[in-house]
């Protein structure tokens, strides 16, 4: 079911890639694969672990030039193979919910956000749309603020051009 | 799959109700009948709306006997007929995270907390089983002080008592 973007609240992405959706969904759930693209670089991913069920854990951590790393959990609530993958930042493993976010971590700006991404195949490989939603307009603007568009479109073209080189 | 309890941060309750497990699923997701018993009396439910989908809205009014409303809005995670249902409180419809708890719902003591309620066919009827997970033992503590298993308790024998008269 897709779910209408609320202006107000939302934020999305769409892009059309040169790649088969069976690589595009494997770039979203391998660990290995998604290290390679998942942070804009030269920050990186030096963790990810990732338990493809609904409830399941999808925890990362970024690493950032300086080698600071900013480890992050949330939870899958969709699965729906090479179609639609949905995730949360409010829950970690087993539905739990998060703990609030720390001084420290309010400093990194931790969204509280559910990510909708959804892949369809078409001619020319794959059309990808990330539908971000958010609980309050303060938090979308502060979302945008910290350069959404510009670095989820940054991994999206490192997404690409990974799978492009067709991993094994 | 049962989720294992965690002592520090959960809460849990398991009763043997003298009713059919059809039923008791009947209870717990058609509104007319849940609004019957789901706030220990004297407190009502005024309203209730279920969309039962994993993104489905659960969304409550509790009034207390001065008239004084509460709403409450959670969202569906898992819907298995007469077998298993989970919500959390953290997020709304169709997976958007909740707004932070204002200064007058903390009042009223909002708490973060997923909820998977388990129900198996037994000779006696069927077994009741939830187990209510929270993020920190300070607020498994809170739902603790507030009553938890006195008020969920009596809900419970609530539900028993009125599907013991079998609604149509």
């Amino acid at each position: 079911m897709t779910i209408s973007i609320d202006t107000r609240l939302d934020l999305a992405i769409e892009r059309e890639l040169a790649v088969p959706v069976g690589l595009v969904w494997r770039g979203l759930t391998e660990p290995d694969l998604l290290r390679q693209w998942f942070c804009p670089k030269p920050w990186g991913v030096s963790e990810c672990r990732i338990d493809l069920r609904p409830g399941g854990e999808f925890h990362t951590v970024m690493r950032d030039p300086d080698g600071r790393e900013y480890p992050d959990t949330a939870c899958f609530l969709e699965v729906v193979v090479e179609k639609r993958l949905v995730w949360t930042s409010v829950l970690v493993a087993d539905y739990r919910p998060a703990a609030p976010a720390t001084a420290d971590e309010k400093e990194c700006a931790h969204i509280a956000m559910t990510v909708i991404v959804e892949l369809e195949q078409i001619p020319a490989g794959t059309r990808y749309r990330a539908h971000v939603m958010h609980n309050a307009p303060e938090q979308r603007q502060a979302h945008e603020a910290m350069g959404f568009h510009e670095g989820w479109g940054t991994t999206i073209t490192q997404l690409e051009e990974l799978l492009q080189q067709k991993p094994a």
